[in-house]
């Protein structure tokens, strides 16, 4: 068997998400399917991250195990012509040994999250970002966000449907940049709870917009979801990398 | 009557363009329809730019009268509401002289223009840039480019549709950005003939794809259309701003 691992990036506002789901079509579901046509192998595709359904990337990894013998440029154009039209395509290929698996190799995964803060509506944007219509005082959220370095017990910023035994995690990285009207936050981990960056960034958009005025270390340390902010919503979210 | 300029974005994908058509929905219809509802105002809206069918706008301009007399916000607001959910969105309006006209006055326009040059299909920028698939040479580019400047007989670069009684037009700045497969063009001038900036960005691109080994000067000097390379798709062209 041949091991190959694929970099993918994918606009996921019509897809229940990576994972195979029996309400929807799924980004593993059309990557099988492309590679089956490709290969003739059933296989099972591993990816680094389970994005949700409306969550995008940039960087996505994955990889599979096919007999065949195919070149990485066979594997890279042969899969983008079959995942056609669909918006999701491998950005590139390279043959890994045995050992190599997308989830359990990563050593770091980063994200990307959006934010507009304006009252127009978003038109070229539209689902590649979360539109807060109200004036964000960006100052608190830088002020705030560092606090999230480090390893913490994230009870308060897990979902309540997340099936992770722990809830200690290590964040290794937090930047905000700001740009006009544009907020990026990026985030760095080894690994992340369920719905994790989108609960971390709506606290932090609530407390720039000073609808929460508990601190982030405050609130980590009352370990209870119930006093983070709201879960930024999916369409600002995006994998870009994931480092091995 | 008070006259009233706004600054507009829009996803020129789904709509015939700027100006109204019989063939389908016009971005200026849709302003003029919503500003019918905010007023009860049948006015027509004079725009900076006649943007085609698919090109995107990030700072159209253009001006209307009507005989109520709004606050800016309510402008803005009052528009977005009923333009809702098409993606078109007034991001700022302010109340101008009886003689400003979008059109007339404009003193210089600037639009730009993406590529992106890879081999896998375009996701998330989809409808957004063009995607060239075979490797561009981008020196070439950066080595023609400014032999657009200046004043110049553009004949050879105008729709075979033009309309404009002269060819002759000053280019004012023309810039190439390229960050790593993103090559952005940004073309300003006082104003364009019909398709100007997408024959100008076709030729260049054939000049860095290899597929024209004649200068701009001699293209230029040729004064016909047929010796410029092809006309870049509307998707990957913006109007940008409109300056006054």
């Amino acid at each position: 068997m041949n091991n190959y691992k694929i970099t993918i990036e994918y606009d996921g506002t019509n897809y229940v998400g990576w994972q195979r789901q029996q309400n929807g079509i799924s980004i593993q579901q059309l990557l099988e399917n492309a590679i089956y046509k490709l290969s003739s192998n059933n296989i099972s595709i591993i990816g680094a991250g389970r994005t949700d359904a409306g969550v995008h990337a940039k960087g996505q990894v994955a990889n599979f195990k096919i007999d065949n013998k195919l070149s990485t440029k066979e594997i890279k154009d042969g899969i983008n012509h079959y995942l056609k039209p669909h918006p999701i395509a491998v950005l590139s290929a390279e043959e890994v040994g045995d050992n190599f698996n997308a989830r359990f190799s990563a050593k770091l995964r980063s994200y990307e999250y959006i934010v507009i803060n304006r009252r127009a509506p978003l038109t070229l944007d539209n689902n590649r970002a979360w539109c807060v219509y109200k004036k964000i005082n960006i100052n608190k959220i830088i002020e705030q966000a560092p606090f999230f370095l480090g390893k913490h017990d994230l009870s308060s910023f897990r979902s309540i449907n997340c099936q992770s035994k722990t809830s200690i995690k290590s964040i290794n990285s937090i930047d905000i940049n700001n740009n006009g009207e544009v907020i990026n936050f990026s985030i760095s981990a080894k690994s992340f709870l369920h719905s994790q960056v989108r609960i971390m960034v709506g606290t932090l958009i609530d407390i720039g917009l000073e609808k929460i005025s508990k601190s982030i270390s405050e609130i980590l340390l009352l370990k209870q979801r119930g006093f983070a902010g709201e879960t930024a919503p999916a369409k600002g979210l995006y994998l870009t990398n994931v480092e091995y």
